[in-house]
């Protein structure tokens, strides 16, 4: 049967295998495995498909789910409702969590007081490594899955943190504060994600506690979540750059309409702009149709190279790699890389049109070329380095932008190069 | 002093500090700090940072830096190297060091034998959790850094893995096998990546065993290390989807030209095609040059929608959401989402070309971007789906190809449409 066959799966497959079924297949499975469907399988889907599946949950059942879970993925999993629902499954839970749940939920989305777990084991620097041990032996109600200890002071700040296997390598009479590392990485709880992935990343971090404004120890966060949120924001540039939002395949219908809508008319406006270029030069296109015929050449290529050096500077930015002392040199390499590339090119293109066409026109779109290639590397960083600087997200609007620049200097540079050289008057 | 400065800095931030300084400057810090440039700061550094700092030092330093890593962080300072310094610095390595590099050099990059590090604590099956707190509380040489302990049989095959929280919350006379949990995640040595790093997301892992072809544990990944490829995966398709290569703003610029233009002047190739398009329609823009003015924009939007579709794809597959039993609800999905857009857009373009131009142009440019629009989305899906099912990275060659259609499409669906419409004739 289909319990069988889905009985030994990891929760995480069994997440996997709703996401690939069909709606209506879905809530057939979920009617066949009830006793599997663990908060931890609910917690595993896809933000969309699960959104989907609560729904037809009456709150009280989906309030026993939340009960399962930790309360950073209980979160998780209530935040994305609407408030009418989120307020029907909170009076269900049970009082602790409710209140749990609703200070994170008065944090802002993608920020550390958000993301956190209470879930943790704080102990007072009092302690030696063996009375660590048994308290953890001893005390019933602590999680049993943590990467870290606590060590916090009698106002519940910070002192330092302690590596499981520190304590497990270390004799039981030795204090734990001569264990413990004093220099850990606190994240306040208004931290965004962004910058949060940022810090797991770079001190390689497992866990990291997780301070309010008065410096009081709230929460932590796990890199088993942290990386989610890495290959989330990495990945959102992927789709942002693109114009396609930041939606994945399991997106509704309307919402991906309406992401990638927005962008095509977006740049409708900006075609406009370089269709005007055309107009403008229509006399000379009349003269000489190999214009029109090439035209699209210039404005193409450029485009590429914009898109090529505006992801490189975009990917910077996230990786926090670029900062104001290094943006000169950034623009510099780029010139130069623009050059090369451009330079190349303009020979291919300039021969080839030599040869098909003429040789005047050949050096015409060989100079249009360079240019075109210059300007839309220089584009591809200038308009990125903007917007981080306006504090925009550089992923979010560069391309459109990006894209006028480089369209309308392909026409303007190869059409108005082809009259000041004479080859056509207007 | 500049010393006074670095020296409360953390390694990796001591790294960051190089990075952002130019060549020379980097010389000059690394003689004013040489106490502080453990092979820590050494293994943060960025890949063309560090292959340049190595390339002053003789190799008996790079040696003695090799000698205070972890094996995976030793074999990543050398696998870059050409191919003399690497034998020069591995013979100034000590002998059971340079075995261990030299075996997981012999594995295939971006794989985990490549990536694994040897240092681990495996235990017999026959130990209580008293044993093995005292076994690591007496051994000397044991790594301190680990977040699991692995359970082996006598042929060290893996039996199971233990959370060191569930050792500490654990009574000492409990066998470590009613401990462990026997289903865990094994990692073959061949395994790429890619792959790896996704089933650490998956499955939420800290540490996982790495095996040999005959299932023996030869070595442990840490999601430390993975972080970093989970996020250089997802942020080098926005880079190969751009065709900017896989480098970063460190990346030497001969590297940066030559992998850039090799797909720029793919893409003059076909900016030809679309040319030769327009070139073939001469006699009809000669007639109505209204056509030299639009036509780029049904290209532009064409591409535009077609790189939107084209990213959503590719991240579907590097997060394994797209498999064979999904694709074809993808397709249908685009299909929809490219009539709302293509409706969309004609519409605004339609009615706009109708009043600066004629009804009749109006009504072709309209219809024009609706097929473009259309041919574009699918175009997103289906390249990089092939590329995929020819065990081809999606990423790196399917702008190329999409470009291609939604060009030559745009143009050959607007002009001749105002040809067959007998708006002009050919
Ligand atoms: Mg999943
Ligand atoms: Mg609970
Ligand atoms: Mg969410
Ligand atoms: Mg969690
Ligand atoms: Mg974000
Ligand atoms: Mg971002
Ligand atoms: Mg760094
Ligand atoms: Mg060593
Ligand atoms: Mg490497
Ligand atoms: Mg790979
Ligand atoms: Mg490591
Ligand atoms: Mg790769
Ligand atoms: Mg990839």
């Amino acid at each position: 049967s289909t319990y069988d066959l889905v009985e030994p799966l990891h929760p995480a497959d069994i997440a996997d295998l709703f996401e690939l079924l069909e709606r209506d297949d879905r809530r057939e499975l979920a009617g066949a495995i009830t006793d599997l469907m663990s908060g931890e399988v609910v917690a595993e889907l896809n933000d969309y498909v699960r959104e989907d599946m609560l729904e037809d949950l009456p709150p009280e059942a989906v309030a026993e789910i939340v009960g399962q879970l930790d309360t950073d993925d209980a979160v998780q999993l209530i935040e994305d409702l609407d408030e009418g629902d989120q307020r029907a499954i909170l009076a269900e839970v049970e009082a602790g969590d409710r209140a749990v749940i609703e200070t994170a939920l008065a944090y802002p989305e993608e920020t550390a007081g958000r993301l956190m777990q209470r879930e943790l084991i704080a102990v007072p620097d009092s302690m030696t490594v063996g009375d660590l041990i048994d308290y953890l032996r001893s005390e019933e109600g602590l999680t049993t899955e943590f990467w870290e200890v606590f060590v916090v002071d009698h106002r519940f700040h910070p002192l330092g943190t302690c590596q499981l296997s520190w304590i497990l390598r270390t004799p039981r009479s030795v204090k734990i504060t001569d264990v413990m590392k004093r220099d850990q990485t606190l994240i306040p709880v208004e931290m965004d994600q962004e910058e949060v992935a940022l810090r797991f990343q770079k001190y390689a971090l497992i866990s990291a506690a997780v301070v309010d404004e008065n410096g009081r120890l709230v929460g932590q966060l796990t890199v088993d979540d942290i990386v989610h949120i890495i290959s989330e924001e990495a990945g959102e540039d992927t789709l942002l750059l693109s114009g396609a939002g930041e939606g994945d395949i399991n997106e509704p219908l309307r919402d991906a309409y309406s992401a990638r809508v927005r962008w095509l008319v977006a740049n409708l406006g900006t075609a406009v702009v370089a269709s005007a270029i055309i107009a403008y030069f229509g006399a000379a296109i009349e003269q000489l149709v190999a214009l029109a015929v090439l035209m699209p050449i210039v404005a193409s290529i450029g485009g590429n190279a914009g898109t090529q050096t505006m992801a490189v500077t975009v990917r910077a930015i996230a990786m926090n790699q670029l900062t104001k002392s290094n943006t000169s040199r950034l623009v510099l390499r780029e010139l130069k890389v623009a050059l090369m590339n451009g330079a190349t090119i303009a020979v291919l293109i300039g021969l080839a049109t030599a040869l098909i066409f003429s040789p005047q026109l050949g050096a015409v779109i060989a100079v249009a070329m360079v240019i075109n290639i210059i300007v839309s590397g220089m584009a591809g960083v200038l308009v990125p380095v903007t917007f981080e600087r306006l504090d925009q997200d550089p992923a979010v609007a560069s391309s459109v932008f990006v894209t006028m620049i480089t369209d309308s200097m392909g026409f303007f540079a190869f059409l108005g190069l082809a009259v000041a050289s004479g080859l056509v008057s207007m």
